[in-house]
């Protein structure tokens, strides 16, 4: 029985969600549904894209992951299907799986024309549950790929987000996603960091680099390497360190070697 | 496998619509559960019969939806399970199926008075897991509903919310929900508005009817059929029209035909 | 097929709960996953050991309970899977589980010392994730107990909160948990009380006891055995108790016995 996971911006105060999950059951009654997250902030592309990267990975690969964060509802943005070794997407094509796909090419992508597909009299406000939830159900149901429309090599690709590398001595990472416990994702990976790196976010001292939160001191920004297994983060154990530090996404996070 | 959709204003800071999920897979261990809402405001009745009708024609027609705002819990008021062509309900018979019942006529009702279908031992605060929750279940798993206890035959439906039609120049409609996006449903449908509408709400001017968003330009408000394919919407494109006009549901709209 | 509740304070913004959800479905498919809650306080290990304790007798004794509210994720605390005659609980050993082995005794508790259970790479800082949610789905799966670690005989168990008994006219209660309707939940049991009791929470008057909320008149504080069948509550019909009186976890209670 195949899995498909959510990621909206549609929160969790309307039926929209509920709704969503009506249309994929009606067309897949055997899917489990599994929500990543409903509360991408209103239109947060790149939000979305980094949840769901943080996800993806711990899907089984027959997983169809349906993420609908879209401005452009409506417009001439396409709509798409996209299989990875990772798992297969369906999404507006706005950018949305760009480090999804840094993390696993792309083996097929196909526009969604085939209006088969779509729920009968599809609106033009709300392709969430008309198109995009009919489409990752039929996917579930073993329908290919190339059903439902025409082949595309031209998918939105957003450029990561990366730190600049100004002198041997000073690197410039950025918060690229701040989470729940106020922990700071930065765009730097481990191995881009300076051999004794000192970290310095608002004006405040940052120690790391530390195995986990349990090595702080309650009270004192640590940085480790997060959960992604891939970007070094930014946390006060015990705290929150983006009100500590009024850090959001783009804030510049200093990197320096340590001078012993 | 029958599908329960569940709709509270229980929220999702406490237990209670776990432990209710706890009840009904006890009673029904295949049934597959979809949330609607959780977060209807406390005991608001209209938001939590608007919510549920939105979602309701796109589930299958044999799915139990159980519903429990409920600020009568406890006392006189009864508790009923009704049928229709598109799913049958379990809810407080306190107006909360009056959206979804002007969608589906009524083919049977009756008043959970049979305590055998029960949680044994039941609380008079928490109906929603001690009566709602099993009966829901047991309708599920194939009970008949006139097992459940005696037929009804006036249920309390409320009036719904109607424009007003002043004059052959000026009709007012009004906020009848705002939804997470700040958009604002009105009470009136697209077949009842004049031919070419302008909109005005708290004094500012609304341009329409868009077929969707996308073809608003961002700060203007707009109006356009919703995707309840039912009632006009207004909003306000990448931003949020019910800050924005300090909107909120019972605010006027005023419609008058667009002079040229 | 087993059910797997998840408990955390990982809340709803992130992707933490969906990703853990992805983990125990890649080992355990046919697992049925329920939330309980996710906006457990963060860090607050008594909240969360009272919602576990609230939902788990509503759920067949085959249930595995996963909760993970763990401020010392890296450091030396123990993580554990405890089973009991009313259902299996991982989670750290924290005190979390405190509430819930009061209502049913440790049949058997093992620290998860053994890492074939663990995913593989087991990261520092996310353990929801890498050891606490493939143990559970291990466990869904009939693992028993006794694989995933040494038998534990000194699980961590908090004192319960408890009324101190002043004189023969005096009880003085405490609010253990407030829900989200503002409901204050006291420790104190109905069996606990004297025989016409008389409640005072922050100078106010509380009338009590009442079978359910609907005997009180709106805007009037009453008292009242709740629905965990246990504790007594006070609520404010068609208010909010907690804001009303300003009582949050720890506010005392006075209960005298009436004088006619």
């Amino acid at each position: 029985v195949p899995i498909i996971t959510l990621t909206t911006d549609f929160g969790v105060t309307d039926a929209y969600v509920g709704t969503m999950k009506g249309v994929i059951l009606s067309v897949a009654p055997k899917a489990v549904l599994v929500d990543i997250c409903h509360q991408v902030p209103a239109h947060d592309v790149h939000a979305a894209s980094f949840l769901l990267h943080q996800a993806v990975p711990f899907f089984p690969p027959d997983t169809v992951h349906l993420a609908v964060v879209d401005p452009g509802v409506g417009s001439e943005r396409r709509a798409v299907a996209v299989r990875t070794q990772l798992g297969t997407f369906v999404a507006p094509d706005n950018g949305l799986l760009s480090l999804a796909l840094s993390l696993a090419g792309v083996e097929e992508a196909v526009s969604l024309t085939n209006t088969d597909y779509w729920l009968p009299g599809a609106s033009a406000t709300f392709h969430g549950r008309d198109v995009f939830a009919p489409v990752a159900a039929h996917l579930a149901n073993g329908i290919p790929l190339s059903s439902l429309g025409s082949r595309v090599n031209d998918l939105v690709i957003l450029p990561l987000p990366e730190p600049e590398f100004r002198s041997p001595d000073l690197t410039v990472a950025h918060v690229q996603y701040v989470d729940g416990f106020g922990n700071l994702i930065l765009d730097i990976t481990a191995d881009q960091l300076p051999s004794k790196p000192v970290f310095e976010v608002a004006g405040l001292q940052v120690r790391g680099m530390h195995p986990t939160y349990a090595y702080g001191a309650p009270g004192q920004l640590i940085a480790y390497v997060g959960s992604t297994r891939r970007y070094v983060e930014i946390a006060m154990p015990c705290g929150h360190a983006a009100e500590v530090t009024g850090a959001r996404v783009g804030t510049p996070v200093l990197i320096r070697c340590k001078v012993t």
